[in-house]
């Protein structure tokens, strides 16, 4: 129990539902466990889950929930692989779902208002029509939400060339966790904006553990005119990572550069029916340039993919020709592919997938690569490999069975080592993917590698100025 | 006095200069003076400039003045434009200008690894030899060193392509006003980033109030390969409001858009010898795209113009070729133009140019400009009228006598009026320039019009964290 939070009881749940309307608080088990529980196999025990459907509502909740010192969760879609709103400590999970409109779009000002459960995907359906596009494009993005992606930092495929969720957020509007359930808007709705510290950035990637986000003003950007895509396959490992690094000395940044390594390549696209050849170490790579020079950028990846040595070269002149050529599909496999391969493997129809989140400057990513292969020797899990290569990102994974739990311990082993492994080679122990409960040990690693834990102690003292009860979504990050 | 502060005494600066050797702690009255003055006019009476050489050198310094409560005030070029290092009370100016390696650049990381003295001019002439850029570009850039653009979170003409510098920051190290002089370092090498509560972006834009910034690694972006540039007079007011709304409308987003009203350009093209007419409110833009899409884009650009109503059209197929044609000489020759006007309507050789840094949302820019205007009207004071209107960013600038006091009141009343203007349109009080001295009530007034002032209050526990005892740069921003 967390020092200072009392259990939602009974009592609590009838005087919310009494001061929310009933259809807005759930108490029923069966729905609540739906939102208990995340991807990573975490799961919690909240009394109740809260709907709220307007600003206020989400006012009146913090105060109930402050005034009784009740924890409270705020949830997007889930979809956290660090266990970022597992609902440890009971409580009440504050589902945004029902917050769902998209207020504005404003090509001109180069900006759209949304509230925190527009999905990701459909706000990019609707931008796509006017030629547009918000760049964040986390794996996940069809079913995760705005509000989900702030509170996350989300990134993505795109993340080497549009950055992360950090750069896109212009201004949000919060509930503060004080007596008042205080509303208070922060940023502005242009780009450049100087209004003393930067709290927006401040709140995006906090995990919820700062402030309810229930308004946020995001910034968009063109789609790319036209772009040329590249698939290799290499023989020898260095080759992807030579092919990106040639590229970048050319001084092109790729829009998108996704890598598996060979033994991956071989799983993912096992029972794949394909038009090309997946075998080797491989590279797809998009540039995004004007419709008059894609004959030109073609023969630039074609001719860099070449002579770092691959072998077997397709190409598309268009992300939709990209796709109807099934160039990105042995990618996006990996995941479903892992889960099968530990389901057969292990001869169990429940199996977890643990997936890593490291990130390593590019120039050291065989180096990476190697380390997890050795990791891969050491504890005898099939590792899966894949990444966003473009900004030094790897994901690798392991399935296993979480009944087991000398297994589950040595999962969680090979999962620290993986993260010394970034850290030993000058990366960061998560690109994307957060802190959450996963990596809490592995964040204090990372300040004693860089020589000092001093700035945990100030997470400590903006968590507690922020939430001087620590009643919102306590024991994530701090 | 600063609560808690005690002045830099004789026997302080003494005791310094036998710790840390005496070429870098200079307290010639003379030397002092040049470092003790902003472009705005304040100045402060600090006792001595040190100059760090080592980052050794920078937690010495920290160690004695936290031990001693001497104020410190971290300097870069001193460009800032709204007070924003002013040594008001006493104490160390601390010129990081010694400390000016450029320690590495890594295309295949897009990074460099620079200390804070770094000017960003020359690292963009580093850069550009290798095709890449650093695109933070303050007018100031030519001087304007890292740690400074850091410290203020500058922005520039490219900001509504690029942002500001909180997106081009991966890491920082920086020494924390502590007892031991705390080395911390913070934020990934990488883009992607996920380190818990982003301490990074807290420090870009702080203004040197929370740490001090002794190692910064920065992103770059390789520079646009080719760029279609027009220069348009209109005669209507609303004409390059409407071009910057067509081609936004039709999915392109202009790497430059500098406006000036008619006014203005009036003023500012007196006395240049241009090979085009310089008359009507003005637009200059700059698209990026591929050589091979020039001459379409150039066409693109002529029929918006033309459409908006422009009747004076100038065209270049490059930067360098805008340049050669001086295409933006009249945007540049804004406060040159400015400063000379004052002189010759005021008479006087000594005379002080006050330039605002509203922004608004550029569909609101026109209601901004009228505004600007009537105040011009209510006030009487000759006011030059530019901006980067792509990102909504406009810089309406007065010319005084500062030892006129009754003007100088006036002046900062017209200053208070152009914040109240900007909010009133849903813009904000500060785009680029910060908060400094000059804005502190401006960033209140921001709050009350947002509806709460309680991130003001969150900022004082944020600064009270991190400067327990207030010595960096006191009386800034909170």
């Amino acid at each position: 129990m967390l020092h200072g939070c009392s259990v939602l009881t009974w009592t609590h749940a009838k005087k919310l539902s009494s001061t929310l309307g009933k259809e807005k608080v759930i108490t029923d088990p069966n729905i609540v466990a739906i939102y208990a529980r995340e991807p990573v196999g975490l799961e919690g025990r909240p009394l109740a889950v809260v709907f709220p459907e307007t600003v206020e509502d989400v006012r009146r909740l913090v105060r109930y929930a402050y005034k009784n010192s009740i924890p409270i969760y705020p949830q997007g879609s889930s979809t956290s692989l660090s266990g970022s709103s597992v609902p440890e400590k009971g409580g009440i999970v504050l589902s945004m779902e029902r917050m769902n409109r998209i207020k504005e779009i404003s090509l001109v000002d180069s900006v759209v208002v949304v509230e925190p459960g527009v999905r990701l995907g459909e706000l990019n359906t609707v931008l796509a029509g006017k030629g547009y596009m918000f760049p964040v494009d986390p794996a996940s993005q069809a079913v995760a939400t705005v509000g989900g992606a702030v509170n996350s930092g989300a990134g993505g495929m795109r993340g080497a060339k549009y950055g992360t969720m950090r750069d896109w957020v212009n201004s949000l509007s919060v509930v503060l966790p004080d007596e008042h359930g205080t509303l208070a808007r922060i940023g502005c709705r242009t780009v450049k904006c100087r209004q003393g510290y930067d709290l927006t950035r401040l709140i995006v990637g906090s995990e919820g553990t700062l402030a309810i986000v229930v308004e946020s003003i995001l910034r968009i950007a063109p789609l790319p005119e036209a772009a040329s895509v590249v698939l290799a396959f290499f023989d020898e490992p260095e080759g992807p990572f030579n092919a990106l690094a040639a590229l970048k000395e050319r001084a092109i940044q790729p829009l998108i550069a996704e890598y598996m390594d060979a033994r991956t390549v071989e799983w993912a696209s096992r029972d794949l029916e394909l038009g090309y050849e997946a075998r080797g170490h491989m590279l797809v790579m998009a540039v995004d340039t004007s419709h008059e020079a894609i004959p030109r950028m073609e023969k630039i990846l074609v001719d860099t993919v070449r002579s770092a040595g691959a072998s077997r070269i397709y190409t598309a002149s268009s992300l939709e020709e990209a796709e109807e050529k099934d160039l990105f599909r042995v990618r996006r496999n990996l995941f479903p592919a892992q889960s099968r391969s530990a389901r057969e493997l292990l001869g169990k129809p429940d199996v977890q997938v643990l997936i890593e989140d490291i990130v390593v400057p590019p120039s050291r990513l065989l180096d990476a690569v190697r380390g997890i292969r050795r990791l891969e020797e050491k504890y005898g899990f099939p590792t899966f490999l894949g990444g966003h290569i473009g900004d030094g990102n790897l994901h690798p994974s392991v399935g296993y069975d979480p009944s087991d739990e000398s297994m589950t311990r040595l999962v969680h082993e090979w999962f620290k080592d993986v993260m010394k492994l970034a850290l030993s080679l000058g990366g960061s122990i998560s690109a994307e993917h957060g802190i959450g409960l996963l990596k809490k040990e592995g964040l204090r690693m990372e300040f004693q590698h860089l020589g000092s834990t001093k700035p945990l102690e100030l997470m400590e003292q903006i968590k507690r100025a922020f939430d001087p009860k620590g009643i919102l979504n306590p024991g994530k990050i701090v």
